[in-house]
């Protein structure tokens, strides 16, 4: 079937949309020239507006308008820790278990050299600069558990061992609610080799 | 966790995208800030250009940014034959199974009085001034086999037999490769009654 031009050009557009192939974007296509016009405009001028103003949190780098994020903003945070995450996502997945109230840092990816990924595209020297500032205490490394995190994770480890902050690993084990049967060995072997005493 | 406001706008406006609920959204959100900007910025073009120029066809009811589809406007169509469609995605379906030479019309729905939804908003003057211009000769009723669009297919049954154009069908039955056993009762009661003498 071929579609009229300027649908095979929208049809194409959402399929840079992460997880779209072309049966979704083709059935998003249609929707949103038939009943969902209104929304339509509104993600064109979302979009627009979003890539025009939302930038790198200029300590933490992660994604807000303004030139510090809100999490750098609040008085009450904790600035004695930062957390090292990945990407955005992970910031939004640490808040949601309500269980930290330090700052961050977002690298926007992991050390890659093969990608052509290294210190530089992590934005390392604005993290050296957050270290050199003083105040930081503790490093809370929480990279993914992956081949590319866990060298992440050390690298980082140098650069604040360097300056004599403490660095943290987050714990990876079996997850709470996980039956041993159903976790794979990799994961059971890190939760012996990470045992602790039991009180 | 609270978004800046630019993205928790960018988050909302996504979900306006069928299939697309809170998380998925966040997802594409930091995908299309992060890596995918330069799609971003397509998709905003492409979604203002097409909510602008993407119609329906004159004929057919079909979108399209011409005046006439490129079905309505292909000379080796047979313009005897009709097929009656719920939507644009039905079209293409049918197009890709690659059995018809006809042209269609599009209802964009189907007869729902209680949605406010009656023969004026499914086109049906369109339809019926396309029947009475003659040459029409058979109207393919391939609206969908459920309670509306049966009762839509009986009522443009209606339309066209006051015109003396025979009206037929799309069969409905076990699918080709399905096996019997996993046929659910209605579809097994409707391939039995239209049954067809096997040579």
């Amino acid at each position: 079937m071929k579609h009229s031009p300027q649908v095979a050009r929208l049809i194409d557009a959402l399929r840079a949309l992460p997880g779209v192939g072309p049966k979704t974007a083709q059935r998003m296509a249609f929707h949103l020239l038939q009943e969902g016009r209104g929304g339509a405009r509104a993600l064109a001028e979302a979009l627009t507006t979003s890539l025009d103003k939302v930038g790198r949190c200029r300590r933490c780098r992660m994604l807000t308008e303004g030139e510090l994020c809100e999490t750098c903003l609040a008085p009450q945070r904790d600035s004695s820790l930062v957390c090292v995450v990945e990407s955005p996502a992970d910031v939004v997945a640490v808040e949601q278990s309500g269980s930290y109230r330090g700052r961050y840092f977002v690298l926007m990816g992991h050390l890659s050299p093969l990608d052509g990924i290294g210190p530089d595209q992590l934005g390392i020297r604005e993290l050296e600069s957050l270290l050199d500032e003083g105040g930081v205490q503790e490093l809370i490394l929480a990279t993914n558990p992956t081949v590319e995190g866990e060298a992440t994770a050390h690298f980082l480890s140098d650069v604040a061992s360097k300056r004599g902050i403490r660095t943290t690993r987050i714990a990876h084990g079996v997850p709470i609610g996980g039956e041993l049967e159903y976790v794979d060995g990799g994961t059971l072997a890190h939760a012996l080799s990470g045992r602790q005493s039991f009180t």
